[in-house]
């Protein structure tokens, strides 16, 4: 429902378009840029890149990943998770969920056994070696999320988290009633 | 450089809290979410992947990923590029720039040959069947990227591509002066 129009946008062929504020400054023409940069999903994706090399800058000298930290901050909140818990909470699909959950394993920071109660699914605790792992690093992960909206003002960080879940929020409504 | 203070942050320890604005609607506590959802590289990552998964959606019957998409849609606006050059226009690591190109190669959308003005690098050339396969894509390609931001609405669209770009564009500018 597309009711208002405002001089950022115009129709084409059918379409609507965003017009994307261009970069400050006087940059070479790069008409690749302007096509790629037109396109969320392409900044999303640098902004993904972006944010890991930003984490794993702060967190090198634990060799630990993201969806690692993701999955270790989950099992320090629900102890004694079965690996579809996992993925639902992370978003993750099954084999990735698996893979994680070995490494973890394989560094001693989480354990796996099967379920007592349902002998077809293991369930996964966090070890006191990952516990206090994941809170040597929360100053870190604070810092690196903090970093990676840095560049805006306070406001528009606001306004940039609020749009981002929303967006996120919305779409996770969308799948779940596919 | 912070000096303006709004309602919607607040200081804790010495570090600025983004306050991120709940979703609507009765869902159940959930502590977890209330943490990871406060972080914004977990939901960009989320958003990248809703994005693929819509893109794979879209263009599935072609069987190529959004990264082959933009090589392709590089290498159709500039021909004869080496694979340093392809890496800084996309963002990528010489690896993932070496394996889609030959991905790409293997399904005969790209043609590689050694530079003859420097025998140490290799240019590459989009194919025919790569430049048709772009451009019958194009529709699938617009409408992915327009279903990913189609929960905000049109304004909030445009503001959101706007802090999108603006993050983008300075941790890049931020790399470079590394």
């Amino acid at each position: 429902m597309m009711t208002k129009r405002s001089p950022d946008r115009k129709k084409k062929d059918g379409v609507t378009e965003v017009e994307v504020a261009k970069p400050q400054g006087s940059e070479p023409f790069n008409p690749l840029r302007e096509v790629m940069w037109r396109r969320p999903g392409f900044l999303i994706r640098r902004l993904t890149q972006i944010g890991q090399a930003i984490f794993f800058d702060l967190c090198k000298s634990e060799s630990i990943t993201p969806l690692q930290v993701g999955m270790l901050t989950a099992l320090s909140m629900n102890p004694w998770l079965d690996q579809k818990a996992i993925g639902r909470e992370l978003s993750l699909d099954r084999t990735t969920t698996a893979e994680v959950l070995k490494r973890l394993g394989d560094k001693g920071l989480v354990e796996t056994r099967v379920n007592p109660d349902d002998r077809r699914s293991r369930l996964s605790v966090i070890t006191k070696d990952g516990l206090n792992l994941i809170n040597d690093l929360q100053e870190s992960i604070h810092r690196s999320q903090e970093l990676l909206i840095e560049p805006l003002s306070p406001d528009d960080r606001v306004v940039f988290m609020k749009l981002l879940a929303q967006l996120v929020d919305a779409h996770e409504k969308m799948e779940k009633q596919d």
